[in-house]
């Protein structure tokens, strides 16, 4: 297999779903974060989740929406969507979900009952309810924001901010799946499989948590896989370097398109050398395809390479994906 | 004072901000609610915030967004509120605010750093931090959702489903405040306190919880007064009659516009009688003005009286507000 490295790199610095993440870090400037000073919380911006110490356990909660031209291309679609990806940064976290809240503003009824059915579809397949939310039933748009709550063993949470530099970057992702009719950047795993494995994979970051298996994580979102690495070894003050030719993927689909895709089911770790073998364990238990593809470094520059050429990806002491520093 | 009991009950009957809630009884019945089958959850729609056990607490979560006409008219002050209904959602429960993510869509920078101006605004206000949240930075529309975690004491929440015939009905709010000159329907108390009286405000539902002086209370949110008594008798599957002579009311406030307002800072319970002195006192030590405006009937009829005449606001044989039905 070759690879145009170049042409890579250009595809991805332009790709709409790392660009848009660039406004973040200066918005949060906007936030005060500084205000945020309770001891009992001990995660907020940049992570998946934000994480407060409670008893024994971590509270998790998060919040995510979803593009507006994945509601216009395919509601419900949408719908079910919007509850996996909340799911999914509860589990990247390596905590358990236990429920949603959701804000449903929707100018067509048509739209917001295939919303609803996609919210039921996913609610049904993953097991975490719709506990409560807010409804704007006349407002001229279509929108659907979720949030969630999760819990997480105490010192047992998985963070984006704190991959180290030596450490090897393993992508786990579920190859079984197909390209969504309704987006050609959704790699649709979820919707073909049975609850139990879909169980057993949203379960494998937390038992990599509470086996202190890695040092950071995330999961793969619309960013697609280089620009969730990206993220985590921004936010933690790294680089790293990935090698393209042990990227798992699906076969059939071309390197770029997978590159920018939201694979559904995904995740990327950074652990320490020595556990490479086990984190990989890990991952195959829980019926996710999962491969060592690079190392974590000193220094600000994220490379891709083929073997042979390496070239630059990012340099986060000039580029920024959400600018955010852990 | 002198009431135009039809003139208020034609008024109200077609207040949109109670009749937008109309469909929410529908919808509900859309989203499966038997699928919620943990035995962890103790109360989820036609709540305030949904309630989930944990250890010796309860764990609250609710999500609110804002109409999008007070986004458009003022964003800082659209901003402010997002924060302060998501507070007044935990508060109303008996609960404690901890924290909250955002969703936030914008297609303009400078409505955006107004929003954020906003709900920094409340933050410093309330002392309850955004931790985390998800950005839209490229949408045709300004939107700002968050939702929030709360914690309670097991045992001492505050339902909105659990009114007694024969209770009281007793209202409590912050008199002391101005019409905001972005919005004749919001009375804003809040930005003209200081954090200590703010916080003293949110306490007092807690208080009243954990002394188990209340059956069942509400944040008086945007149906105003008589929608917010009206949601919690029809979803309690009562009735009620309340004074309109009883009424706390700013004055140089026309009534009618009063019982449309979000107060901004209110709330209105069900207590047993033996308990009225004493559930107003605990409102007033929260510096809070309250007064009992009504009881609670068997029944489905929600009326109101002057002294002399009593007329029919509300048949929830018939009619609904959110056609929830606890």
């Amino acid at each position: 297999m070759e690879f145009d490295l170049d042409k890579i790199v250009r595809e991805i610095r332009s790709f709409e779903g790392i660009t848009r993440k660039n406004p973040i870090g200066s918005i949060l400037e906007e936030f005060n974060t500084e205000m945020i000073s309770s001891p009992d919380i001990e995660a907020t911006f940049g992570e998946d989740a934000a994480v407060i110490s409670h008893g024994d356990d971590l509270l998790l909660i998060a919040a995510d929406g979803i593009w507006e031209r994945l509601m216009n291309a395919d509601p419900r679609w949408a719908g079910y969507c919007a509850v996996l990806v909340n799911i999914h940064d509860i589990a990247a976290m390596g905590g358990k979900p236990v429920g949603m809240v959701d804000v449903l503003s929707f100018n067509s009824k048509k739209t917001c009952t295939l919303v609803i059915e996609g919210m039921r579809d996913a609610v049904k397949k993953f097991d975490v309810p719709i506990l409560g939310g807010h409804l704007h039933p006349d407002t001229p748009y279509n929108i659907l924001d979720i949030a969630i709550l999760g819990i997480a063993k105490k010192g047992c949470v998985i963070l984006s901010n704190s991959a180290e530099a030596g450490d090897v970057i393993i992508m786990a992702c579920d190859l079984e799946g197909r390209v969504h009719p309704s987006s050609n950047l959704n790699w649709d795993s979820t919707t073909l499989r049975d609850k139990d494995v879909l169980k057993e994979q949203i379960n494998a970051m937390r038992v990599l948590g509470e086996a202190h298996l890695v040092h950071a994580g995330k999961d793969i979102s619309n960013p697609g896989l280089l620009g969730t690495i990206g993220m985590m070894i921004e936010v933690s003050g790294k680089g790293a370097i990935v090698d393209m030719r042990r990227i798992p993927k699906p076969e059939g689909v071309d390197m770029i398109q997978w590159l920018k895709m939201y694979p559904g089911m995904g995740f990327v770790v950074a652990a320490e050398e020595r556990h490479t073998s086990k984190v990989i364990e890990v991952f195959e238990d829980h019926y996710l395809s999962a491969a060592e593809i690079g190392v974590v470094e000193e220094g600000t520059i994220f490379s891709i390479t083929d073997g042979e050429k390496t070239v630059k990806l990012f340099d986060f002491s000039q580029d920024r994906i959400t600018g955010i520093k852990g």
